[in-house]
């Protein structure tokens, strides 16, 4: 943890974003009694801060080589060295690191605050972990909302109330005029899709005019793409962030999405298949619907992962760019199966 | 934030849930040296537990009085009593409180830990801040999961390394039955939404038939009702989970969100008409797809925020059961906007 990401993800906070300067650093040599009395002494402009009972120590170069906390200088003999109680092996963050997997690590490691160094080792800040909880919130928020297209604002501030501010709340207190920034520029792009999609049943206008009542079922196939997709791409996106999926198990994780979506193909496929058998009373149709359900559940599984991989692969974020992609493959992809399937069975064959 | 929340949400962790036994609590009679001491005597079996430097003060029927950090008592002088340093106003919360507004709250108070009270005012845990981090990770997590209609199963432990593996990592790594259980069920019931979508097509179908190229645009009108009321809803949870909207401002919200519908439809639906209109040269069509445009853009902005908030009133997880209700009510409005504009204007009127 005190190396940078391999992947810096500069569209994400960063620990030096969000690091405090409350903290009590002192040199190895002192004796204990003197590095208790620099705590003692310690008053921050900001009383919260006194909270972290860490002392850090420092070398002559300010670079960070030990801590020792409260209760270990309470308990040992007060003219002894402080380096006598130092702990050596300290748990640091570098400052480019990603503040929501700080947060998930600090999490797992229960300190109330983990110090912050730079490239040379000098303790620059600390991270509280109450700070982290709201990296937390910030973050799941802006993912949440990146993913339905909202085209967030850019981080200025290190204040993270400006940041929950900026993340959250501005969805719903900004001006007319910036929430129709923020969400109509991705609509055109989703319109774009829903077009091309609209193209495809124009490609298959004859068979459309021969059996106009396939219509119907146009509905049901791109809903069924589209809960699908967003399951497997929500899921994808989850797991990108918790640390589960990565570049040793994604192979495997897109086999085992795509057999998901196969199996859910072939359950949700033969109730759609039955009750459009019921409506209409042709089997020709009704094999077309069960083919199309199977088909287009494949593909949005297969590219609900594949999809944010890719974009991540890439170093955009998967959570603001995946959507319209996703939704415009698998549209066109299930209307192509689902017209493909039903110019071949109903009109060609006449199954 | 000492009483319980007024409305109980029963599908989210508890502050119970979350509280450890990691702290010192001695009677307020005693010297401050005396309970400097019981601060050192103190040894969880977890020695990370160590890291909260508060003493926590109780009268003789264990109820919390007051509060005394490390600091207060190793500055002042050791044979004062306890209570001169004490400081009364606790932040406490109730054991049933929310989990995830107390991490909320956690962060903004900026506190390491925060003790946990019963009915009767006795102290019975603290919750920390690192832990807090836990709890907001899960919970996003979970509400994105069951935004998209997973149904995730109810927590048994109160370890949070459990809670994340069931509400995230479950859905990577559970048997394909477990995940096919998790996620059919609501693509079953969205199926049904779809159906009734295609009904809606049903009943126009002596209009489709008679301007077969209608139906190129049922992506088009489906899509836009899917990205703004998904859009909607997902500013809508978090604006309920992060408190920004309550019952004092949920009027005034959803009539913003409406208009803001209708502003988005007004220029998204514009470009759709010009787009329309270059394809098929028919300002007739083009006029049909303005208006169901605008028309499907209100109802799903409106929906986006009525129904998570019904479904939050009547104590359901909005996240949950929100989707498919708004994806069938869009739909179903979105067609019969457009084929009924197109049956008057296209058909009656020959526009």
């Amino acid at each position: 943890m005190d190396e940078p990401p391999e992947e810096a993800e500069d569209y994400e906070l960063s620990v030096g974003d969000v690091m405090t300067d409350g903290y009590v650093a002192v040199p190895a040599d002192i004796s204990i009694e003197e590095a208790t009395d620099r705590f003692q002494e310690f008053a921050p402009e900001d009383p919260t801060q006194t909270t972290i009972y860490y002392t850090y120590i420092l070398d002559e170069d300010d670079r960070l080589i030990g801590v020792a906390s409260l209760r270990e200088m309470l308990s040992a003999p007060d003219d002894d060295p402080l380096s006598s109680i130092m702990k050596e092996e300290v748990v640091s963050f570098h400052e480019t690191a990603d503040a929501e997997q700080a947060a998930m690590d600090v999490a797992d490691l229960h300190y109330p605050a983990v110090p912050v160094v730079d490239d040379d080792g000098q303790l620059v800040g600390i991270v509280r972990s109450d700070t982290l909880v709201d990296v937390m919130e910030a973050e799941s928020s802006e993912d949440m909302l990146r993913m339905q297209g909202m085209n967030l604002p850019e981080l200025g501030a290190s204040d993270l109330t400006d940041v929950e501010e900026q993340r959250s709340k501005i969805m719903l207190d900004a001006s007319l005029s910036d929430i129709l920034r923020i969400r109509v520029p991705w609509l055109i792009v989703a319109l774009a899709g829903g077009f091309l999609a609209g193209g495809v049943i124009g490609v298959y206008e004859d068979t459309l005019e021969a059996v106009v009542i396939l219509a119907f079922f146009i509905p049901v196939v791109m809903d069924m793409g589209g809960n699908v997709g967003t399951q497997s791409s929500t899921i994808f996106i989850r797991g990108v962030v918790l640390g589960h999926i990565d570049k040793s198990n994604v192979v495997r994780r897109i086999g085992k999405e795509t057999a998901v979506g196969a199996l859910i193909g072939l359950m949700v496929g033969a109730v759609a298949a039955v009750v459009a058998f019921m409506w209409l009373g042709r089997a020709d149709i009704a094999y077309v619907v069960f083919g199309a359900m199977v088909g287009t559940s494949i593909v949005a599984a297969l590219v609900g992962f594949l999809i944010p991989w890719l974009v991540y692969l890439i170093g955009q974020d998967p959570a603001a760019a995946s959507n319209p992609i996703v939704t415009t493959i698998k549209d066109v992809s299930g209307l192509l199966i689902y017209f493909g399937l039903a110019t071949l069975l109903v009109i060609e064959l006449g199954v």
